[in-house]
């Protein structure tokens, strides 16, 4: 297989990583660095990343984009690419409804690109085994390749774009899901005075629980800030099924409120985390 | 300890399970067979539970009045006690929000009965170290005592009424909130074609998870009818502490959906589990 270029919106942590895959089987890596924050610049320059200056840049360089951002920004990203008449293949990798993957899909085709439908699960990929990038679509398994040095594993699946978005939902739901359930039953249990009762019960039951459920609620509070526009598409991938989207319209609104901490230095006490949930918004 | 005259509200699965450890203990149960189904009848006379015909008689004969009744049934329960001017203690033992139990106690309070608040945490007692009756309220170790032979355990909180409820609410806000979320995430996942990957990918993380998860939602289907309410409760608690109380609105839904299967005589297959929740209601 031959070298590709490939552009990567945005170097992130998990997008910096799935780079260092791609580089690995000798392809070529470009970013655009218009308005991105100094700590993606410094990943970038880290890997060696070509800088195409903007994202019209890495459009015309490129004959693959790879989009990794968060939720609430992957139409925009996908549409702006669509505006500069990207003609190659572009693949959205993020936590998003497949009812929007479809729709991207869609812009894209109509700018005359070819779109590959994407999902991540696990965190970034420094570690065989332990990352999974699902991809579906008519030429999923030509993305796949470009993986294939690892250590990001990828899985093909059968099937429209748009499985690797619902596959992706589905798993979030309830990894992330009951991590917002935990958060907002220990902020009840505070403010009806029975987290000490309630801590004790669920470790009679499973010993270890409750301090992995304050663990759970600490660590969420850094990602917090974009795991809501990722409950928000769940909720919408529940409601397009049929199926109520409360579940996840709620999780959105416990990591709304847990936002105040994507900048912290380190993850809070519980105390403090519980503190942030009861104080209305 | 004297023994005591205990007038039970109503003798289900779970309340004649409590009846039998009262009556280990010593006391004299009652029951009020007016209006009750035949199965609640036969449990009745299977445990000798004398008959005090009506409400109204079980007020008139007894000292203290436990009701164990589904939640959505708990106010009306005691509405009725109290409009018979009951002067004992009464025990609600229902999963309800800790402000119904409020609204209940000052109902009672005012016909010039005493309360007790109470909430069961696991199935009918019928082995020691199995279910827990949490109480809290002045006379709570009053009414423990009356346990004290077992097979029930009992556990007195400390503070006001209320806190028994908020307990029960709390831990079932996990147990029962999980169940249902993980049948609509099925649902979801059925829906989208990608129930096999999703599988495939919780028990690459927790082997049998998936298996787990199936069992969960086939299991609840005989109670989904009364976890309905329970969930419209949680989601009162939850609100009433400031919190997104829409988990628990949507696991109502969820039950509601599945509250056909109420007198199935044995659990529906997953497939006819995930057909119920995805046909829109």
């Amino acid at each position: 297989m031959s070298a590709r270029y490939i552009g990567l919106l945005h170097p992130g942590t998990m997008g910096i990583s799935i780079a260092a895959t791609a580089q690995r089987g000798g392809h070529h890596l470009q970013w655009a660095s218009a308005g991105r924050s100094s700590a993606t610049r410094a990943r970038a320059q880290q890997f060696d990343l070509v800088d195409a200056g903007t994202v019209a840049g890495l459009c015309a360089r490129c004959d693959l984009i790879l989009s990794v951002c968060p939720p609430h920004a992957a139409e925009a990203v996908a549409n702006e690419v669509a505006a500069h008449a990207f003609r190659g293949l572009y693949v959205d990798a993020n936590a998003i409804a497949p009812q929007r993957a479809v729709r991207i899909g869609a812009a894209l085709a109509q700018a005359g690109a070819e779109f590959v439908d994407g999902g991540i699960i696990g965190g970034p990929a420094w570690e065989p085994g332990r990352t999974w990038l699902y991809l579906s679509g008519p030429r999923a398994a030509e993305v796949a390749a470009c993986f294939a040095a690892g250590p990001l594993e990828t899985r093909v699946l059968a099937g429209e774009a748009g499985q690797a978005s619902a596959l992706k939902m589905c798993y979030a739901a309830y990894s992330k899901g009951t991590t917002a359930l935990l958060a907002g039953i220990l902020a009840a249990a505070e403010q009806y005075g029975a987290r000490t009762a309630l801590e004790q019960e669920w470790d009679q039951d499973d010993p270890g629980f409750s301090a992995r459920a304050a663990q759970r609620a600490r660590r969420s509070t850094a990602k917090a800030w974009r795991f809501a526009g990722e409950m928000d598409e769940i909720a919408a991938t529940f409601r397009a099924a049929g199926l109520p989207g409360e579940f996840h319209a709620a999780a959105a609104e416990v990591y709304r409120r847990l936002a105040v901490f994507k900048d912290a230095a380190e993850a809070p006490s519980l105390e403090v985390v519980l503190a942030a949930l009861r104080a209305r918004p």
